[in-house]
């Protein structure tokens, strides 16, 4: 992994584990502004803005973990978000999806995509930059957590359990 | 239009007044519950959740009118959403689409798409179903803040003004 890369998920994967640590769902983000238009991997010591799921701390159904981290990033004007990498431990839903492509965010840095596949392929085709690290740090926190509070997780991801379709 | 998708725009276009009221970007969402399952037009009398954009109230970039009534609607079971009409002044742009499609809400009536089509397709390819009201009012008050506030707009939909891109 690139050594900016990994700066930047890291800061992900950090607020991943303190998300974990509250009890909430151990999704973690950060928003990173890239230093050189000629290496869009060189990214900036400090974040925007990094943030993680609150579902449990905040009762909040929005505040995924993209959505934290842009959202504590505060207001930017459009023109910040189209030099910027956007890190995450776990996939893109398709809500967070959409806030990238809303912002024009140009380059994705996922941690995983094992423990659930978000909408990858509708980033890419429109342009976006989707790099899969395949973290195993990433891969084993997100998957113990679904071992642990599966009903949180399907909440999360507004699937129904096959025990409650019935 | 029918009394009870009236009744649900209603409801939207009040927190896009409120929201204009406060100087904020005016528009408004509400999300209502299916009452009968043999009509989806009839949705319970309260909203679950209600609320309107707040970035500038909230210097919030995320909480945009539909992601507010989602998230004052708090935490539902996945299941709670499959029955529900989401009820916006404007054309949910790709963030909002993209909630609507997480949670898997079967219906979407949009006020107005002529000030801002957002991705109506992308909902519609996922088999949710879109109807555009075409309202008067939702389009006075929404071209009435353009023209008053284009920058505000531009910041809000992630796009560079001609004059910022040089």
């Amino acid at each position: 992994m690139h050594q900016m890369d990994a700066h930047g998920l890291r800061a992900a994967l950090e607020e991943a584990q303190i998300g974990y640590a509250e009890g909430g769902i151990p999704i973690g983000s950060a928003l990173f502004q890239t230093l050189d238009v000629s290496d869009s991997r060189a990214v900036t010591a400090s974040p925007l803005g990094r943030g993680h799921n609150m579902r449990v701390q905040r009762d909040s159904p929005t505040l995924h973990a993209e959505i934290s981290a842009l959202e504590n990033a505060g207001r930017l004007k459009a023109l910040a978000y189209k030099n910027c990498t956007l890190y995450t431990t776990l996939s893109p839903c398709s809500m967070c999806t959409g806030a990238i492509l809303l912002y024009g965010i140009p380059r994705v840095v996922i941690g995983e995509n094992a423990n659930f596949r978000g909408s990858e392929d509708l980033l890419r085709s429109h342009g976006v930059e989707v790099i899969v690290q395949d973290d195993d740090t990433c891969k084993e926190l997100m998957a113990r957590f679904i071992r642990e509070k599966p009903e949180l997780w399907f909440e999360d991801i507004g699937e129904v359990p096959e025990t409650d379709s019935s």
